[in-house]
């Protein structure tokens, strides 16, 4: 298969590094240098087991000139998908599937604008990387990664979940993606976006009896809304779920907390804001979500104030 | 009168000053060496005119020994409320006032259990204070100070005002302090508060478009509250107060901000809180104000873990 990897970020080096194993694979970064580093040195991956290797995967920054894919998968920062999008419009032909394992639901939104309805594959991925260096990612954990449509039956998308398969990336697909892409969201958007708002690390939030009350009350809210949605939660299994994922981690500082602190935009919108949007949709309310999206959005704006 | 000014504060320093002209005042702070050094060299107000007083109220520390007054006067941060009066329950006979002139609203739930309903004093002030040193502090504003009762006629309270009046702290009686305290509290529950949440100067409110979003649905919620206390408010007009509040002390850092920024306890209870809970009590929604709420007592808590 001709797949285009969009992002160049700790995950997308490595589906890319891993797809190229039997796959004509580009892996499209934002930093020409990146780029350039690839090409020259190829990407590595570092193994948990302390093994590693190197990957081969084409590496640029313009893809104008190149011909349509079998697929393309997003790996930017959600916030990017519709201008990365626009900007590689190349490789989406009429035959092109567009695959989205980011975090927080709704992503089709955006997809939508780019490739037919049925063409979108959404999922979601055990697997976690992190960045060692701009062409070393390592491997921190694996696991299943789920493909799903939003129309139609989901063996249709059976030859993709094949591939990632053979490449060493365990796949399958399911009707009930949506569901499991909501399930993952729960520590997400409760504990992780409060750890942004508050700026401390993940222990806090059940160690804080009104940053837990907060926590409970997100997770009500958006187990509402899941249900509005046809995914029926249980509303305590979630917080049991979401207090385990912090005392297992009282340590642990999350993505959303690190871009706050150092005044980057977060993906708030992907988490948060999509509870908000399928709040709307569905008449479900969840005022507690939207005056948290506004007000990790205000706190991106005080870095824009002082820059 | 026999007077007593729990809280040796800036407020409560100038006050205690100002009626110890024609009446026998006693100011209570908690800290041995503050009331030492009032005694020794009396309470310094330093007027904008550039014109300074000394004054000489009785100072100390415990009470214990005293005999009931006609009135006291809370100027103690309102959190502190319910401890100070329990600490100093000697000064409150069955003939004792009561008064509180604090920042915030709802205070009488807790002056309730200290004295009879029919003595317990609201008020709002317009004079402000700040301390330039333990015994010193500078009058930055003077104006009408307000008093009222929660229950019955408030005229059976003007010897309090001609008393305020006759040392040069202008005040009359009103059946509609409560409005005027709410009044009063609009920029408090809304800019304010939010300074706190996002640690941020005034100006920002208005600068920043989700802050002001949060800043316009904290104004409405307060507004219904109120309506349903039976005040009536206008949405639009109080909105356009509190722009007016942070254009023109774009720079402003509140008391909030300062207090979550160096680790205290701050007054949310007062302020956010007394909305919240007057929400309760009538049935109207705040969900932005309870969210607050919780999210700076989250907050608050960060330093209790730190120490």
């Amino acid at each position: 298969m001709k797949i285009a990897v969009l992002g160049a970020g700790a995950m997308g080096g490595l589906f890319a590094s891993y797809l190229c194993r039997h796959n004509d694979v580009t892996l499209v970064s934002r930093h020409e240098e990146q780029a350039d580093l690839i090409s020259k040195e190829g990407f590595t991956v570092l193994e948990k087991d302390g093994t590693k290797e190197i990957f081969h995967p084409h590496a640029l920054v313009s893809t104008k000139d190149m011909e349509p894919q079998d697929l393309v998968i997003l790996f930017v920062k959600s916030m990017a998908n519709e201008s990365v999008l626009a900007a590689n419009r190349s490789l989406l032909g009429p035959d092109t599937y567009l695959c989205t394992l980011q975090n927080g639901s709704g992503h089709e939104e955006v997809l939508r604008k780019f490739v037919p309805e049925d063409h979108i594959i959404l999922g979601t991925t055990q697997h976690n990387a992190s960045t060692k260096a701009r062409n070393i990612t390592r491997h921190g954990g694996s696991g299943m990664t789920h493909f799903g449509g939003i129309t139609g039956d989901a063996k249709r998308l059976q030859r993709f979940a094949d591939c990632f398969t053979s490449c060493g990336l365990q796949a399958d697909v399911s009707d009930r993606v949506q569901e499991m892409i909501w399930n993952k969201m729960f520590t997400n958007i409760s504990a992780n976006a409060l750890t942004g708002a508050l700026q401390v690390p993940l222990g806090y939030i059940v160690k804080d009896p009104y940053a837990w009350s907060l926590c409970c009350q997100l997770i009500g809210e958006a187990v509402d809304v899941a249900a509005a949605l046809g995914m029926h939660f249980d509303r305590e299994e979630k917080i049991r779920e979401v207090r385990a994922v912090c005392e297992n981690a009282p340590d642990g500082l999350t993505s959303i907390y690190a871009d706050l602190k150092n005044g980057r935009k977060t993906e708030v919108d992907a988490i948060t804001g999509s509870v908000v949007r399928a709040g709307e949709k569905t008449g479900v309310p969840t005022p507690g979500h939207s005056f948290l999206l506004k007000l990790i959005h205000a706190m991106e704006g005080r870095s824009r104030e002082n820059s």
